[in-house]
């Protein structure tokens, strides 16, 4: 099938052809399928869930999904498990917990626990976003265990980034320090009738209270008390998600959020093209030795080395136009 | 003072050069004195102590410096709280915890709380442990709060990384789960005085044996219960990092680490000097607009906006050589 008829069956919603795309797309990051999809993307509400693990995540996303059914919306999930040696939980932890979703067209579900580069990751995490996004499901979800390069990530490719944390466990405390609060536009202290929620709750808001950057000026993050497993609500999360969505709508906020996505999309791809072929270059044989035994070495330092890199990549081009 | 002077007082071992150096590569990360320093560096055991926060790396690492003193090592530190709000408690705090080092030559410490770009941040950080390298401090101490891109960005730099976690908290369970374990070449469980620390012990030791890859053949990370405040262990784990970066020295690994660290340097250089300002060039006005805003108007894809950028940026560079 080629890249149009796929991209003109994903239009249609054809499932086996969003399937297909998201294998692709995993597969070829960054490629010519992902590339012929983007015109057809921008409709989706993208949403990132976020947090420590063991926060109930994906519990979490499973329980919106029915809400968001429930209300008539499609929903997709993108849930990224960054290689880990206990992965494989990821995708057998979606299929018991999504089960119930099972055979309902309106929801796509797909664990990636891609190992290897984190670049490629985040790459291909957005493609699946977008291959969503073009099939037509209205919330596209984006899930991410909550640590690691794939949190930064996650805020730069949604709209609404949802921070989870668990009471006790210092979680609270975590999501202060480890500059959270920046990319949080909603809170969500999660297994909320465990001890501790409220004063995770309290904790959570006199930090905001304190003067965190607010991500965008006129919305206040909000911070809410949700347990999914007492299906407590998750329907006020739902409504504050998008009440989120709304709020960007009306103002610049929804383009300037558009236009991250086509920033953090254009950086990974410039380095794709640009820096990976001379990292690649820089451990090959050269007159003097590969570049990095000779960094290594200390025989040439990293300014040089990048000039050096940059001579013979121009005198590569040179001799193939000469010639 | 010259580059070139900076450089030779540095190498004396000249405080105030230190100082300065390491002002300078905090306000020019990748700069030419960083370069003039390269050659110089490749002496120092580099630690990367990193782990959650609240897990109490800088008091950790205030212990171990009392060790390594006391066996006539020189230390040098460099704590990286990567931009927060509540940032600021981190100069403070190691001011106060660091401060029985206070006139001694043979402990530098700086704090490193840039705000502003992660990338940044991370070379800000390499070029501060050159410094200290350089100034021949034989253990330099590489502490991040563990979270975020720094903590990738650690293991990165090091030649040991040792992930701190407190008993209790599911900071264990997090451990495993955020792809950590692949990083570790020591664990420590920390405050180990509370309860839980055999739970968190026996968590990690059973995560390790159900076969967490080694980072090296033949290096099995040993897990370590440490707690700073009653001085228990601190020894042991300082005779676990020399065992490590001895271990390391016996074989090949050492200079894996080295060429992981010099790849990691011309990544950043790189992504510096060829990937930034085609970002730059993408938000400014071109004939047919922004190629950002094309981009998030869907008039264009990725693929197609790295093609003009390059293909602008090939048309300057033979405007340039024409003229």
């Amino acid at each position: 099938m080629t890249d149009t008829d796929l991209v003109r069956a994903i239009q249609h919603g054809d499932r086996r052809a969003v399937a297909r795309a998201l294998t692709r797309v995993e597969a070829d990051p960054g490629g010519p399928l992902a590339a012929a999809l983007y015109r057809h993307t921008g409709q989706a509400h993208v949403v990132g869930i976020t947090g420590s693990p063991g926060a109930g995540k994906s519990t979490l996303v499973a329980a919106l999904t029915v809400v968001w059914r429930a209300a008539g919306r499609r929903v997709g999930v993108v849930a990224v498990d960054p290689s880990s040696p206990y992965s494989g939980g990821a995708v057998l932890g979606d299929r018991v917990r999504m089960g119930r979703h099972h055979g309902d067209v309106g929801v796509f579900i797909r664990s990636m626990a891609t190992r290897g580069q984190v670049g490629g990751l985040a790459q291909a995490a957005a493609d699946a976003v977008r291959v969503l996004d073009a099939a037509g499901f209205d919330r596209v979800v984006l899930e991410t265990a909550g640590a690691g390069q794939a949190e930064v990530a996650v805020a730069d490719e949604c709209h609404t980034t949802v921070v989870v944390v668990a009471p006790g466990g210092g979680d609270d405390i975590q999501a202060l320090k480890a500059g959270i609060l920046e990319i949080a536009d909603l809170f969500v202290v999660h297994k909320a009738d465990l001890p501790g929620a409220d004063a995770a709750v309290a904790h959570l808001r006199s930090a905001l209270d304190l003067g965190a950057p607010a991500r965008e000026p006129g919305w206040e993050p909000p911070v809410l008390r949700v347990s999914a497993v007492a299906d407590t609500g998750v329907a006020e999360l739902a409504a504050a998600i998008d009440a989120h969505g709304d709020f960007l709508g009306r103002g610049e906020a929804w383009v300037r959020r558009e236009r991250r996505r086509a920033e953090a999309e254009l950086r990974r791809q410039l380095f794709a093209r640009l820096v990976a072929p001379l990292l690649a270059r820089a451990d090959l044989d050269g007159p003097a030795g590969p570049v990095v035994e000779r960094l290594v070495a200390r025989q040439l330092d990293p300014r040089a080395a990048v000039d050096q890199l940059l001579a013979a990549r121009a005198g590569a081009a040179g001799a193939a136009a000469a010639a």
